[in-house]
C-alpha cells in the first residue's frame, strides 16, 4: 500500500494495521515516504485519532528505529518515571535515587525544558561538572553497579520518534493523545525498562489543562504498554499550581536536596512518596503501595537516598559537595519580589505564566536551540487558600540580566486573589492502571 | 503570525484572514512555508472547511502567483467554461468555437486527463499537428482575431496552484472543494476572462459522485467569482452515463465534428446549447437563455461553428481537413465487441470504470507523467434505459496493443442490467447562479 493511500484511509476514519503503521513509518525514516506526506498524515490523526493497534504499531516502529538498550543482566525489575511536565516538578531528582537505594534499579532517561516546562537534564547539569551525555555502555554499567544513571536521549534511541517529534513541531501536530503516548513510550522502552510509573499531570500549569484529556492519554499509555508487555501505572496529579516552593534549574537542585536531607515542602514529599511507592511495587521490592510509602520515607529521612544520590553525582563527573553545601551550586545575582496588588485569598494560579516567568528570565527556552541560565528561577510564597496582604511578596524572583519586568508581570498577573479562602486543590486525583497492577 | 500559528488556528476551527491566507501563500512559494508546513495546513482545511474570505484570500494569492493575462483590448465579454470532468466529455470542442462563432470571445485555457476522466488538449493534440502550447502571447492574438484560442496552462499561469495541487496529490488532499474552488478559479481567472460558465458533474463518473457536494462545489465557485468582481454560473449535470457514444481522444474529437456538423448524440448536442446558450447571456449577445439556445444551434446547423473550428484549428499548427475527411484522424488497428453476459434493461453503468477502461487502453492516465494513445477508446452502444438481448454489443472497444483483457472485464462490469426499464436520468439537474445572473 502506498503513503497516499495509508493518509488518505486514516483520513477517511479508517483504521490502519499496526504492519501498516510500521511500514510508514519505516518509510519515513529511510526517506521514501517524504516529510510533507507524513505531516498530513499526522494532521489527520489529529482529527480521527488512532486505534490501540495503530499505536501499537507505531510505538513499536519508533522503538526499534534505534538501540532498545538491553538490561538483562542487571538484577531485579527495573522501573523508571515519567511525568508530563510542568513548572517546578523536580521529582526525579529526589525520587531516582530514593526508589534505587530501596533496591529498584532506575534507568532513567530524561528531557530538556521547552516552553513553560523544566526539564530534568537541565536542573542535573546546574550541578558542577555533572554529565548527562554519558554514551550507553556508562548507562547500562551505572545502572548495573548503582542502581541508577540519569542520562539524555542519545541519538541511538528511538531516531523515528526524534524525526517525527521535530516534524510535529512545526506542523501543530504536538497535541494529540495518540502521537504523544507514542512519543513517550517509544523513548521509556527503548531504556530497557520492565515497568513504568507515569506522572500524568492535570491544571493550568500542564499540557493536559482538562481532566478528562489526561485521563485519556493515561489509559492510552498504560494500554500502550500492556499491548508490549510492559506494565504501565498511571498517576494523574495536579498541576494548579507549582509544585514545590522553587522553579529554576539551580533552584530545584535545592529544593531537591532538602526532600533528601528528610525535609522540603509538604507536595514534593507527598509526590516523590507516592510515586517511589508504586515503582517499589512495580519492582518487587514492596508488598503493597503502603510498604512502599514506607520505604521510601524511611530512605529520605535515614539519608541512603542523599547517598545514593552522591554516588551517582559523582559517577556522572558532579560536584557530590553540592548535596551538603548548597552555596556550591549557581546562584542568581540578585533577587526581586512581586508584591501583591491586594489583600485577600489566593484562589487559582496560572501555573503556564509562572513556568513562562521563570522561561523570561533565561531558566526555560522558547526554541529547542535556546540556552538556559541555571542560576534564574523564582521562589513561590504563596498557594492556592493562602491569605496574603497587600505588598507581601506572592514569590521572589531569581533573576540576572534578562527579562525581569515581563517575568514580574507575568508572576503577578498569574494569581487570582479573592475575598474569601478557597480550599486547597487536591494533589491526587486518580490511578489508572492495567488488569494486574 | 508563524506559518505553525496559522496552521494551528485552522486545525482549532478558526478562520484566517485573507490576508493571512495570501501570506501562508506567498511563503510557500518563496520556500519560507515548507511543503510539510502547507501539507499539515491542506489537510486542516480538508476537516475544518474556509471561510469564503478564506476561498477568496487563497484565489486571488494563486492568481497572482503568476501572470494575469490582460485582454482588455479584445472588445466584448471574455467568457470561458469549465467542466469538473467526466467520463466522454468533449464538450469544449463544439462549445468554443459555437460561442465564438456567435460573436462571444472564448479564452480557453484546459487541462489534460487524469485517471478515468479525458482532457481537452489530449483530445485536441490527435488532430494532426494541432499545437497547444501556444505561448501567451499568440494566445491573444488568437483571441482577438478569432474569437477563440485553446491552449494548455503554461508556467506563468497560477504556479502557486501548480505547486499546492502537486503537493495535494501526494498527500490525499485534492477532494476538498474550498480547495478544488480556489484550484479551478485561478487558472480560469488569470486567462482573462470576465465571467464563467461551470459544468459540475454529479454521478458515478463524475469527482462529485453526490449532488450535495456538487452543489456546495457550484456554490463555492460562484460566490467565490462574486467576491472577485467576476459573473460566475454553474450547472450541475448528471455523470451518471458517459456523455455520447464514444471515450477516447480522436473518438471524440469525430463526435465533435460530427456536432459541429449539425448532427451529434442528443445529450451532447443539449450540454452544448445549454452550455453555449449561457454564455452567450453572460457575454451580452443573447438577450436570454432562450435567445442563447436559439443561437448556439443555429451556429452548429449552419455550419459557422465548424468553420470557425477550422480556422481554430488551422490557426494552431493543425490539418483543418480532418473537419471534412474525418479518416485523417488517428485510428486504432482493431476493435473488439464486448457482448452483454444477459438479456435484460441497462439500469445503472459504473462510469468512472468506462474512463478506467479508456485509460486502460492506452487513452488516458494514470499519472500525470504517462503518454497517451489518441486512438483507443470506446463507442457505448447502450445508455440508462435501453433494452439488450444477451451477446449484443454493450461497447465496442478501440484498441491497439495495452491493456485490452482489463479493459473488456471493466466495460462489460460497468453495465449493471435488471429485467426491467428504468427512466433515463435526466440531464440537467440544477442551476446554480449569484444574484445577478
Amino acid at each position: 500500500m502506498r503513503a497516499y493511500d495509508l493518509i488518505k484511509h486514516k483520513r477517511d476514519g479508517g483504521a490502519l494495521t499496526s504492519e501498516q503503521v510500521r511500514a510508514l513509518v519505516a518509510g519515513y525514516v529511510d526517506g521514501s515516504v517524504a516529510d510533507y506526506q507524513m505531516a498530513a498524515f499526522a494532521m489527520a490523526v489529529f482529527f480521527r485519532g488512532m486505534s490501540g493497534d495503530e499505536v501499537v504499531g507505531l510505538t513499536q516502529a519508533m522503538l526499534h528505529s534505534g538501540i532498545v538498550v538491553d538490561l538483562a543482566d542487571v538484577p531485579g525489575v527495573k522501573v523508571d518515571k515519567h511525568s508530563t511536565g510542568g513548572v517546578g516538578d523536580k521529582i526525579s531528582l529526589p525520587l531516582a535515587p530514593a526508589v534505587a537505594a530501596c533496591g529498584v534499579p532506575v534507568p532513567m532517561v530524561s528531557g530538556r525544558g521547552l516552553g513553560h516546562t523544566g526539564g530534568t537534564l537541565d536542573k542535573l547539569e546546574s550541578i558542577p561538572g555533572f554529565k548527562v551525555d554519558l554514551p550507553l555502555t556508562d548507562y547500562r554499567r551505572l545502572v548495573r553497579d548503582l542502581g541508577c544513571c540519569l542520562i539524555g536521549q542519545t541519538k541511538e534511541i528511538a531516531p523515528a520518534d526524534k524525526k517525527l517529534y521535530a516534524l510535529r513541531d512545526v506542523t501543530a501536530t504536538v497535541d494529540c493523545i495518540p502521537l504523544i503516548a507514542s512519543s513517550i513510550m517509544s523513548k521509556k522502552l527503548a531504556e530497557g525498562i520492565d515497568a513504568l510509573v507515569l506522572d500524568v499531570k492535570v491544571g493550568s500549569g500542564a499540557f493536559m489543562k482538562k481532566r478528562d484529556d489526561a485521563a485519556t492519554l493515561a489509559r492510552t499509555m498504560v494500554e500502550l504498554g500492556a499491548g508490549m508487555g510492559k506494565q504501565v501505572v498511571a498517576r494523574l496529579t495536579s498541576m494548579e499550581q507549582p509544585l514545590g516552593a522553587l522553579v529554576g534549574n539551580a533552584l530545584e537542585v535545592l529544593e531537591s536536596i532538602e526532600v533528601l536531607s528528610g525535609g522540603g515542602p509538604k507536595d514534593v514529599v507527598e509526590l516523590t512518596v507516592e510515586l517511589g511507592a508504586e515503582m517499589l511495587v512495580l519492582g518487587k521490592v514492596a508488598r503493597d503501595v503502603a510498604d512502599g510509602r514506607a520505604r521510601i520515607s524511611k530512605s529520605l529521612q535515614d539519608g541512603s537516598a542523599k547517598e545514593r544520590f552522591g554516588r551517582i553525582i559523582e559517577a556522572q563527573g558532579g560536584d557530590r559537595r553540592v548535596l551538603d553545601d548548597v552555596r556550591r551550586l549557581p546562584t542568581a545575582p540578585r533577587t526581586l519580589p512581586v508584591p501583591a496588588p491586594r489583600a485577600g485569598y489566593v484562589t487559582a494560579v496560572d501555573t503556564e505564566a509562572v513556568g513562562i516567568a521563570s522561561m523570561l528570565l533565561g531558566g526555560g527556552r522558547q526554541r529547542a536551540s535556546d540556552a538556559v541560565d541555571p542560576r534564574v528561577g523564582l521562589a513561590v510564597h504563596r498557594r492556592i487558600g493562602d491569605r496574603v496582604e497587600a505588598g507581601e511578596p506572592l514569590v521572589t524572583l531569581h533573576v540576572a540580566d534578562a527579562g525581569v519586568d515581563a517575568a514580574a508581570a507575568r508572576a503577578r498577573d498569574a494569581f487570582v486573589i479573592g475575598d474569601g479562602p478557597v480550599p486547597a486543590p487536591a494533589l491526587f486525583l486518580e490511578r489508572i492502571a492495567g488488569g494486574t497492577a
